[in-house]
Order: structure tokens, then sequence, then C-alpha cells
């Protein structure tokens, strides 16, 4: 099997660090009790070991190409599995019944997000991008554009895009130009190129509805006079049905390093000389407040391809190693060549990325559970603490595991030795389609910025030093046994608390030295949060260990892995601190001969 | 211009760092003062920029290809800049005029290699096995072999390999089950499967010169049974001239993820049932000792791949920075959108590269120094002291800055945003070439057993200590004005002694240890030295500015990137030691689920 999805370390991280059963308490959760997930994600994970992941390696050698009609073909098996995807109701299983969705938590959602991310990181995007539709829909489409779109989106029978960049708007969304005319009807026609558009076009579906950010006449200059707008592949009938095929077509494909099935398309908006035709969403230049609204899950959903990524390359070095004979292990008396799993050198690959990649489970489902509790708490207070925490956590969430998935691809294909520089071996696909996460849905760096000068702000800083200061509840409350985890994670803890107090320091002062300190700052924050779930993952193991029950070798094996992160990997924290500090002058650009 | 020879830096560290006027002083290399070497390597910046660095790009685009007829063709342009190669001389500058070579330091030969590998790596790769095969025969071959081949190797008329690899002996090179048969001639026919063999066949020569380790009759097991064998491509007639066509053949070459003008064969030894035609070089079951012969700077010269493609990934980043403009710079004004350059952390991957990139070339310098004193010095002694530098220095150049290679590129990527990820870009062409060099040659994780298991115990650990006291004397000496960058420096070194001294304890104790926290002691060592090369810079140029000498700017940009590099990247050497000093038990297999 090319994936098995990891249900006991799916499973124990639910229960045990992010506490599933306080989800399930929650108004319009009770369905969600533990045993109910398990019985989903158990069903779930079938069908993405087995319909999904085996189109992962095809996907990446036929591409999704554009055929000479302008329409774009999927890889072989794309389609057939899609018709499955949309049969089960797996896309929209966290959606509100209302909506036509399965109304379970996010925090099970996820779950579900994550394996279709690691059975096929590509072909994931397209559910993605759809979501990303929804929720805007959700949130401030009218209750006709509802009506229309939002079941067919929710349920999976149509996809949906978001169609933002252009040539020289990519990180600057402000400086887009496509236009938008009013007609009489109400509606309005678009004229423009969008670049980069993920799935902007494929045969999976009878339709696609396409997201647009545009200008109408007269709009102020920037991200004030955006606007958003519903433009559907074929223009609905009266009956509501696919129509006439609206006026915009695909130029071209991009030709890129990874991610070779999910179709990256240049759009042609109004080629035909008519303009496409399309729907404002809300008010007029709302548009980029729109595109806010659904960016804590978009950018979570992309974080969480540094998780998928880390986890398929893990399994595969995993088995690897497990096979391949290499050498002999010291102190082995046999003649015969040692597995290399037998290396401690080849073990402290594998173990790095293990530790990291459950130190990403912990972060995705924590704050898939804030998503919850800020929707679906008692008291408006505990929602919106829940959603400052979720804001807080998005950037890091988004930027620290996607670095760390290509990281761990690298250190995947590694353990390969030079079968891992084959491209058959698949071990490669995995380095080349971890690259792009840490790029779109806003780079790592601008993930940084927000972090520093929007999310550290809140309150001024108290979200996250709250925050910080339960981290070091947590180290001080350790029991003793797992005192030499507790003590690096209570001087990490220290650290990031001096650091934070210090950027806070510089945005009152000059905000570039706060910049200049953002990236390796996010980089602390992820990597000491990694510290706390797996200090409170040993110590749930060590309670459930003491009153015997669960599997005592999988217990064994959360606190291992929780010593080697907490002794070998947290480290690397508070080695962070004076780069985090530093002034911008550090960065003259008179260095850069 | 695709790739500009960075001519200033190198100066800089040549004559300011590494002092290469104490080289010139050398038996032999009186020739080499720094006027004519700078005329040498101004001449030879022209060459591989002009005629090999655009061939980069077509290089991996076509890739090299297996005809039908079972040869290589090399993509277009490689036979013809290979011609004026040869012409020109550069592949045999530092190989002593005696066998055909110019007679340059290795210290001088080094640059002109690092030239050509930023230039294009993959072409570079050809040259390099060339060079393995000419220190082989050099040292072991009979004077026969060397009258025959060896003034034909220096001057690139044919070209060299090196054949080790076997599909069960890659790693653990004592494995491999070639067989060598003898002749009544003294000749030998080799029957056997080898794989990975770079450049193991092409279009650029009339004849290829294969080294090949195989078994010969009744040979003991493992590596004390490996013999070395000369394996011409096409046998010479008795005018010494390509003749018959050896038994042996390409069979197919590798699909790889980068690299692609290099054809990595699979060749088939014997194959037409007569055996390939093979000469014992030196003695039987000696192989293995002359593979180690060529194996230092076999190392180096892979290792150098991690600064051609950190200095080639610096150069592009650098370039789109300057001309991409998108969003704001706090602070400024205007109304326009910023050169990304003014975006702080854009600047802080730059300044990473490049400060990475100036701390790996003075490694290789010093490297290469040591290696011209380990052959020229006056005294036994020193020779003697230069050749075990050279011996611990080794792993630590091939491994460090091949991972940081991979770390680089993948910055440099970054910088262009989602351009980065198009293949049209280039950027992405360096990320998937990068990842084969911390494979081949010994994997990074071989390269940090040997450091730790054959290069520290080297006079119980003398050699390290001995080198880690330069390091902590340099800091503890440096100018008042560079105390921030002192000081971080004396902690790191404190820091290494201390983990150099908990390995070599373990060594004694329980070699496993010592083995499990291999591959961060490497890291921390390089880091380290980084951090000692960046100072000692720092300290040349602000005493060239307090004498008036050379350009400002530029001695300015030295201090600088000293400042950034010792600030904020070497507290990451210190936060190692837990993972160096950690017992392998943390490593356990059993974590691994």
């Amino acid at each position: 099997m090319s994936y098995r999805v990891p249900l006991e370390d799916i499973d124990f991280v639910l229960n045990h660090v992010v506490d599933l059963p306080a989800v399930a308490k929650l108004n319009g959760f009770q369905h969600a009790d533990p045993e109910t997930v398990r019985g989903v994600l158990a069903e779930a994970s079938r069908f993405f070991q087995e319909v999904i992941a085996p189109l992962n390696r095809i996907g990446d050698q036929q591409g999704s190409r554009l055929l000479e009609d302008g329409t774009v073909r999927t890889p072989d098996g794309f389609r057939a599995a899609y018709a499955k995807f949309v049969e089960a109701g797996w896309g929209g299983a966290h959606i509100p019944e209302e909506w036509g969705g399965g109304g379970l938590p996010y925090t099970v959602g996820i779950v579900i997000q994550e394996m279709f991310k690691t059975a096929n990181m590509a072909f994931a995007l397209c559910p993605l991008l759809t979501h990303s539709g929804i929720e805007s829909l959700r949130e401030h489409g009218s209750p006709e554009q509802q009506a229309t779109y939002l079941e067919k989106l929710v349920t999976g029978i149509w996809t949906g895009t978001m169609c933002l960049t252009e040539p020289h708007a990519g990180s600057d969304v402000g400086a887009l130009s496509t236009r938008a005319e009013p007609r009489d009807d109400g509606s309005y026609r678009l004229f423009g190129q969008k670049i980069f558009i993920t799935w902007g076009d494929h045969d999976l579906t009878e339709n696609i509805i396409h997201l647009v950010l545009a200008r109408t006449p007269g709009s102020p200059p920037g991200t004030k006079g955006i606007s958003m707008f519903i433009v559907p592949k074929f223009v609905l009938d009266a009956e509501g049905r696919p129509g006439v095929r609206n006026d915009f077509k695909v130029v071209s494909l991009e030709h890129k390093l990874g991610i070779h099935a999910s179709p990256t398309c240049v759009l042609a908006l109004g080629d035909g000389g008519e303009g496409a035709v399309g729907y404002l969403i809300g008010e007029e230049h709302e548009g980029m407040r729109y595109m806010f609204t659904m960016m804590n899950t978009a950018r979570l959903g992309v974080g969480l391809e540094g998780l998928a990524i880390g986890e398929r390359a893990y399994q595969k070095a995993l088995a690897f190693a497990r096979e391949r004979r290499q050498g002999r292990a010291l102190g082995e008396a046999t003649a015969e060549s040692a597995l290399i799993i037998e290396h401690p050198d080849v073990r402290r690959m594998l173990t790095t990325i293990k530790a990291n990649n459950e130190a990403m489970r912990c972060l995705f489902y924590t704050a898939a559970r804030a998503h919850d509790f800020s929707r679906h708490a008692d008291t408006a207070e505990e929602r919106e603490r829940n959603s400052e925490l979720l804001s807080l956590l998005t950037p890091i969430a988004k930027a620290w595991a996607t670095d760390l998935g290509v990281e761990m691809a690298s250190l995947g294909l590694q353990v390969h030795g030079g079968m891992g520089f084959v491209e058959e071996t698949g071990a490669a696909q995995f380095y080349r389609d971890a690259r792009i996460a840490p790029i779109y849905e806003g780079t790592n760096g601008i993930q940084a910025i927000d972090l520093v000068t929007r999310k550290l702000p809140i309150g001024n800083g108290e979200v996250a030093l709250g925050l910080i200061k339960e981290i070091a509840d947590t180290a001080a409350n350790a029991p003793q046994e797992l005192a030499d985890l507790a003590a690096p994670l209570s001087e990490a803890a220290a650290t990031l608390r001096q650091a934070t107090r210090g950027l806070l320091d510089s945005l009152g002062r000059d905000p570039n030295d706060a910049l200049a300190g953002a990236t390796p700052y996010l980089r602390m924050f992820g990597t000491v949060l990694g510290g706390w779930f797996h200090l409170r993952s040993a110590i749930a193991a060590s309670e459930l260990l003491a009153k015997g029950e669960g599997d005592e070798a999988f217990l064994g094996s959360r606190v291992g892995l929780a010593r080697f992160y907490c002794r070998q990997l947290l480290p690397s924290a508070s080695a962070l601190l004076d780069a985090v500090l530093a002034p911008v002058d550090d960065l003259a650009v008179s260095n850069l001969t």
C-alpha cells in the first residue's frame, strides 16, 4: 500500500491532546463522539488509501494537460475517483447539514483533509479551493447565490477556484487590474488576465465556479477598490443548469516543478470581446475583506500539506529502511549486511521526520478545534478567545509546517541514498511537490509579517503571551519523570516570551526591526509549540500507562518521540533569539555584493 | 549573463583569509604569485561564463540520452564546449607539469573547479571523475600505465570514471561482486554490473577510461578482496590508439531528479561473453585502499557543488529581487510598488545565502591549501600536520556544504515566489540539481561517521581539539570593535570543544552513542568553522580599512556578512550540543511506529 493512514496516531492526538470529547460537547456536535468519529475516519481511511493514493504517481507522470480545444484533461483515473469522492460525500464532511454537508466538527474534517492531501497532494487542491469558495459564499453571498451555488459546491458536484493573482499582482493583491463593467441586468462583464489559477479548468465536473477579484469603474486604487465576483465556466440557464460557455479561456498551463496533476492555469477573461459574465458578491469594494474571510481555513489547508508530505515521506523512507540492507551495524557479530534502519544515523533521520509530523498534526488539530470553538462555544467571550487563538496560530501553521514539509521531504529522500534521486522511487516527487507550499496562499515571508504585524499586536500581545504562559505552565507542572523534557520546554518558552516582548517593543519603535526578525520568530514559535504538544502527548501517554490503559508499546513511543523532540530539536528555537532581535541594519543591502 | 564569477569575493578569500602568498612560497609554486593567479582566474572566469554557463539550462532540458546503438548523446553544445575546455587546458591546471598539467597549486585549481561547477554542475562532473582517475593512476599505476593513460586524462583528451557501485553495494562497497578473471597475458576479463556510473558513456571524447573495482578468483570477502582495474572503452592498439570496442555496454541511463546533462549509466561488463578487458592497478586486493587515495579530493570536489549551487542560487535570486516589484516598503511615502529587495525578509533570505556561500568558499580554499601544504611543505612534520587537517576537514566540507547547497537552493527559489516553482525561471533546476550532492561520493551520514570514527580519533582528538583551540584563539584575540562577532564565536568554540570531548568519551565507552551524534556534530563543526572564517574575514577587512587600502564598500560588506553570520546563524551550532551528546537510546526503533 502506498499510503497507510496512521489511524492510531490520529486517534491519540484527537482524544488525548486536543480533547475531541470537549468538541463533541459543543452545541451541534453532540453526534461527534469518539466512537462515531473513529468509525467515520476508518471508513475515510479506506477510501483515501484505496481510491485516491494510488493515483499520486500517475498524476505526477502524466500531469494535467491543455488540449487543443482549450480544455484541460486530468490524468488517467482522476475523473472516476473524483466521482466516487462526490458520491461518498467526503468533500462536505465538516460543512453544516443545512448547506448540504455532513455536519461534523472541523476538528474531524481536518483529519479527512489530511488524508486526502497525504494520499495525493495535487488532487486535494481541487476540493481545497472549492472550500474557499464555499466559505466566501456562506459568509457574503446573497440568499439567491447561496441557493444557486452552495449545495453544488459542498457536495463537490461543481468545483470552485480563487482568481486573485495577475502578472504584477502576486503577494501584492492590491495591484490587480482586471476590470468589471456593470450591465443593466445587474450582472458584470469581466476583462483581464489571471495567473496561477489552481484547478482553473479540468474535466472532473460539468461546471466550475470561479471567484474572481476585479475592479469596478472608478474604484479607488489598491486593496480598497477590489470587488469579488462569481464567474461560472458555464453560465447557468433559467433552470440553474450549466448553459452557455462563459467568455474566458485557458491560455496556458504552467510547467511546474511539482504537483503536476494540478492544472495551474492562465485565464484570459473577456478574451472573446464580450467579457466574462460575473455576479458581484456582497458589496462593491469589499472583495479584499471577503478574501480574508476564507483565508484562515485556506491557509490551514495549505499548511496541512507540510504534514501531508512529511507523513508520506516518512512512510516511504521507513519502508525502505526496513527492506534495504547495507553495511554492518556496530556490535553485530553476523557477517550479513544490516538493514539500514539499524544504523543510528538512519534512525535519526526517520525519528526527526516522525517527531516533526506528530508536532504538526497536533498543531493543525488544535487550530481546527479553535475554529470549532470560535463558532460553536457557548459564550461570546469563549468564541472570541478561540477566534483570536486561531488567528494567531494560522500563519504559524501555514509557514512553519510547509517549511518543515520541504525539509522532511528532503530528509526522506536522503534515507533512500542514490535510489532517492531516481524518479521511479517516488521520494523525489514529494521533494518536488513540497516546494510549492511555502509559496502559495501567501508566501511564508508574508505569513511571518502577518504574525508579527497583525497577530502579535492583538490586545498588545496578550493572546501570544497568554499562550506562552500556558506553555510554561504545562512545563512547570509536568510530572517528575518527564523533567528532562519539561526543562528544555521551560527554557524555550522563556526565550519565546523574551522574543515576543522584544518584537512588541520594536513594533512601537521601528517596525522595520520587527519585520527583520519576523521569519526566525515564526520558526521559533512553531518549534516551541511543537515542544508543548509533545510534552502534553507524553504526559497523556504516561497517565494512560500508569492506569494500565492502551497499547504499552504505542504509548511508550509517544514518550520516546517527545523526548527526542524536546531534547534534540527544541533547542534550535532558543538559538534564534539573536536573529529575532537583531536590528534591520544587519540586513543591509550593501552586504549583498 | 547567467553566471558572473565573483572574482572580488574569490580574490579576497584567497589573499586575505587563506593566505595565497604563503602557498606561493612553497617549493614548486613560486610562479603562483597573486598577480599571476589573478590573471589566470580572470581568463578562466571569461571561459566558464561565456562557454560553459550558457549550456546549463539546455543541459537540464535535453539531458543526455541513450541512443539505440547503445551510445550516449550529450545535449547540444556540450561537445564543442568540451573541446574548447581541453584546448584551453583548464582541466589539468593544478596537475604537476611533469604529468602534462599546468602546475598550479590546488588552492588555485579549486577556484577553477568552483567556476566549472557553478557554471554547470552536471557538466563539471565529467572532469571531476577524470581527476579521480588521475589521482589513482598517479599514486598506484605502473610507469607503463602512467605513460599510456595519464597525459591523455590530464589534458582531458580522454575522460575517466570510477565504477564502484553495484545494485547491492552502494555505501557498502565491500559487498560488490563483479569478478575479474586473469588471462595468461597478464590482463583480466571482467564480468558484472555497475550502476550509478557518472559520465559512464558520452560523445565528448574518443575514449573513456573506467577504473573498476572487482574481485579476483579466491579473494577474501568484503573490502579486503577488492582490486582496481583499468577498463578502457576502446582497448588500445599497439600504437596506444583506441582500437577494439571493449566488451561492456550501457544498459540504461537513470531517470533522475536533476543533473540531467550528466549521464548516469548502468554498465554491463562482459555482456558479450568474452569479458571486459581490464588491467590490474598496483597490487591485487588493494583496490579499496587505492580508492581512498582519491577520495579526499573527490569528496572536496563534490562538496564544492554545495558552494556552486549556493552561488548560482544567490545570483539568480539577487537579480530577481532587484527587478521584481511587489508590495510597499514600510516607511516609504511613494505609491509605487517596492523592489522586493527592499523588504527585510527578502534581504534575510539573500543575506543568509551570501553569508553561507562565503563561509563555504573559505572552507574549500582552506582545505585546498592544506592539500598543497601536505605535499609541498618543507618539513615532513608540516606535511603531516596539513595532511591530518585535510583529512579532518574533508568530511565536513563534503557534508556540511552539500546540505547547505540544498537549503540555499531552496531559499533562492523561495525569493522568486510563484515564479520559482515554474521550471522556466531556472531556480527550480538548482533545487533539483543540488539534491544529489548530499548522497553521492559517500552519503552525508557516511561522512559524519567518517568524521567521528576515523578523523576525530587521530591523535586521540588532538587534530580536532587543536583546530578548535585555533578558533577560540582567533575569537579571544579579535579587536574590540568586532567583540560582538567574537563573543558568539568564543561560545560556539567552547561548545564544540565540549561536544568533541563528549564524543571521544563515547567512542571509548559505546561507539553507538557516538554514531548517534555524528550528524549533528558534523553540522556543528561546519557551522563553527564558518564563524571562524567570517571573523577572520572581518578582521582582515577591518585592518585593510584602517590602512585605507582596498574598496571601502566591499570591505564593509565583509564585516557586515560576518556580523550577520556570527550573530544570526552561528548560534544554531550550540543548540546541537544536546543532540550530539544524547544516547543512542533516544533513537530507539520502537519510536518509529
